[in-house]
């Protein structure tokens, strides 16, 4: 069983080259997926059609076995973007109960500051947003996205920057929600944290899968994820 | 027939005082409301109550007569934020087409070309959000809601900032959104802007309406809006 | 005596009409200057020049009776920028200092915490810029100015968007530089706050100055500030 | 010969804790140095010390063997902020200018051009600020402090979240820094960036130096860098 299922996936805009040229690859159940790929490689645009918010041109993506498209689908999977994007006019508690009810949850209040108090933000969950640090606005995404613990939590570069401890304990929540039977598509660059907690790889360049196969056997052949990724960029394969 | 009404809201955060304390003011269909008041004056609790962003402890909201929770209601009004609040991996085209089908519609792109256009920013619709600069961001907002033209338009201090062209040319569009028999609420303190757009004028502080007329009759009163706010705020009777 | 003085400024980027031609205007000693201009009126060039962070290509610049390139010329005058740029990695206090050093002065703590105190940022000043909303920022540039006190104050757009009460606070303090003997130049198409504030009006479009006069005879002549720019903007003499 | 030289360095704010507890280490001529830290560490503060913009309570800091605080010393040592902070009115080519007129020093253009172009901003030099996204403003202050090519960058997380190709351009650069003879002190916590370039490692935590050694030496006692970070913040030795 797949969490998220993509096949043939294709998208051009107007009339440049494909962004995405028959893309497929699966989130296997209870998995964390890393997904690597350089500027211009259409990682933008397979989240995009992921969510929903481009219309594939071809091919198909499941969630959970259901078309992207449905409301059903569209309640199991949640999005971290790649930059701080919270609505600054709301506090946490309210950005977290809005988004908590469009998935038909309800927040525990006890677990969110119990939460916020872990990754460092005792004492400012009923705070504005307008009043958090860039760092702060990128781990309340991920707080909020550990109280509502879809199906799939799809992260997209989203933790660049934030401290050393919240990364170490962000690594562990995401750890956790896999040990859950849950499932991550983790979109970074940060070579180590794939090598530590990405089962798979998926590698894409210039809209198409470049590699697909578990992180072990990645390392195993290339070295490490960073050696095979700098190499292919590099080399005349391109 | 109103639009928006709201009787006998109140709203208290904790133990706090009451941040909103029996407010009641109505949005006549066709018309444009200015909406006016200090820092905790209750502005902000009051817009989210409308959009459902916090939850009612007591009285009542109706868009265009149905309960402002009901799902048809909440499809009737749109909300522009008081800051640049724009999802940056998205460009124009796609965000207008996100907010579009929200409200079950279409965006026409040729329309959506020609108010890029005519807002200064030729060319500019699919770029990414986060190439915008803060006043860009802030027209795309307006832009969106003019190709929406929802029943009820709430606008919280968006427009600080815009360009004198693209301001004027705003008033026009709000102006043209009543003359359709839409309606708006302007938050704003932009005193001349109220005086020219705004029927009615309502003036909150400290969780109630300390004023609400025709802005003719607060003007011929109080000599200005300005005079009127700033001759409250420092006399004795706050 | 002028503490600003512009004559025969001209200023063209790569082959394009000319940003600036030939502008010239003063702002006379103890005096309020405001300065008006629709996009691509010239007015960001003007100050960038004025700040030597553009290279005159003709004309001449004074600050105070002195080149304004000269060290002493820069001393004596403070720049609020048109948006909340501020360091983010800097408390506002460690801010103050920095600017007050590059002015050869020192803070005076406890004034700094009054005035932080009066702009509704009590108990702020030791946190960091980072956890400050755009408003704060804003209000911080004004109150380091404020603290610095130069002889020429320039003004950009800086306070679109604070709150009510410290847009009134501003406009008072403002008014004490100009009763100090000191002089402000208020880039801002907040109209009331030119015809109560501005001594002077220069209104500039596509480079060249088209309005320079005292306030009260533009008023006088047009009405109102506001019907003199957009009735300009409309007509056919641009 | 010490590019950096820090000896004794404390700093403590109000009552509080000290941020700072006697610090001491050097950036030697033609190397790296990483420096590591969690929140708290003093990292912050030991930066604001070097830049002076805080004043050293007990301690000396030297760079290129003067005082800290000499003019001439400011000149040899350029900072990269942690956030995207950068005048947002100015175009790159202006910022660039006016940060070489610091150094003393003039931008050649057609160097400039030709590194923003391998950085993936081709065309964009003279573009405003504004319209940047995070990653290129990021990429800009790299820019900038490779054309001024001070004896001493200071890098302050400033590469989090820019592209692959940047990232790995960024790399290659600094190492051509060293390879001239000239220091870089990078704060980061991508330590598999610290394992490759930096010679040495300098780890504080609790305003004082817990590991200062070579990199190879202290990779080869705790298998990585990250072992010996987390495993220290896990261990009761904190």
């Amino acid at each position: 069983m797949n969490d998220l299922e993509i096949t043939g996936l294709t998208h051009s805009y107007g009339r440049d080259a494909r962004a995405l040229d028959g893309v497929g690859f699966a989130v296997p159940r209870g998995s964390i997926v890393g997904l690597l790929g350089p500027n211009g490689s259409g990682k933008s645009t397979l989240i995009k059609n992921v969510f929903d918010l481009l219309r594939p041109q071809a091919g198909t993506i499941t969630i959970d076995g259901s078309p992207h498209a449905a409301p059903d689908a569209k309640r199991k999977a949640v999005y971290l973007s790649s930059n701080d994007y919270l609505p600054e006019f709301l506090t946490a508690a309210e950005y977290a109960a809005m988004i908590a009810r469009f998935y038909g949850l309800e927040v525990d209040r006890e677990e969110a500051l119990e939460l916020f108090s872990r990754f460092g933000m005792d004492g400012r969950y009923d705070d504005l947003v307008e009043d958090y640090s860039h760092g702060m606005r990128k781990k309340t995404q991920l707080m909020v996205a550990l109280m509502v613990r879809r199906r799939l939590t799809v992260i997209d570069e989203t933790l660049n920057g934030v401290d050393l401890e919240a990364l170490h304990l962000a690594e562990k929540e995401l750890a956790g929600l896999r040990d859950e039977g849950l499932s991550v598509l983790l979109c970074t660059h940060d070579f180590p944290v794939l090598e530590r907690l990405a089962d798979e790889v998926v590698f894409l360049d210039r809209g198409r899968v470049v590699y697909n196969a578990p992180t072990a056997d990645l390392v195993a052949e290339h070295g490490s994820l960073e050696r095979m990724v700098y190499g292919y960029l590099e080399s005349g394969e391109r």
